[in-house]
């Protein structure tokens, strides 16, 4: 219910949450929403959230994290389903240097469509291409350090 | 325990899980493991898959995915607090059209660095512009059906 979880008054996803803000939304249960992207990057693309205000995954609780995942299954499976979907690729932006621009956390879900170019033009954000070992043991180490 | 968990034997993902062939691991419990990815995106590209094979999102089960999520989100805090990354991305590609190219769930935890063009030069994989509001309703429709 609206004004039962944390909310944020300036926050756009919070507003939408409320119904301040009209969205398109495709799922809807106690701790999560679902809804379209209105700048998709393919038919379909849709975006999930907690309704709970946590700004990015840094702040996003184990609970809802582990609720937002399971609904993006679920709708990745429906977007294969009904729209003719190949493929379906989750994302979700960490930071303004990982393209996040509203800062309450989404995981976007968004279908692949293998044999329709016109609808999908995506390109992989890097070429995957083998890395200079020293480089890829120096961070392991950091990060297990 | 390398066994103790299904497996497909002509999977190079179960075959890292077992130890046939080597990874830089920087992270393992009962049900998870992450190791570097060896064709990396950025400086300390990591990867995080659920020991029990599931071939992609579709396959994975609920307790696996929650498992994965929680452990890419504790790296990427680690990648912030060790590498120096001023953002991450969280990734997974289901199916071939979306970029899958080892049938094993996992997840890409990429660490972004703003400051470090050298580092990353990511771009988004599409140009976030308004899209046609009867497309977008349509496809809310078939997902909603």
């Amino acid at each position: 219910m609206p004004g039962e979880v944390n909310r944020d008054p300036v926050c756009l996803f919070c507003r939408i949450v409320d119904g301040e803000i009209p969205s398109i939304t495709v799922h809807e249960d106690d701790s999560t929403l679902a809804f379209m992207d209105i700048s998709p990057a393919t038919d379909g693309h849709l975006l999930v959230i907690p309704k709970k205000h946590a700004k990015d995954l840094g702040e996003i609780g184990a609970d809802d994290l582990a609720a937002v995942t399971s609904v993006a299954q679920k709708l990745a499976r429906v977007q294969l389903d009904k729209l003719g979907a190949t493929g379906v690729n989750l994302i979700n932006n960490w930071g303004e240097s990982a393209w996040q621009s509203v800062f309450h956390f989404h995981l976007h879900v968004i279908p692949r469509y293998a044999d329709d170019p016109a609808k999908d033009s995506l390109k992989l954000p890097w070429n995957p291409t083998p890395g200079d070992q020293d480089r890829i043991a120096a961070a392991a180490a950091a990060l297990t350090d």
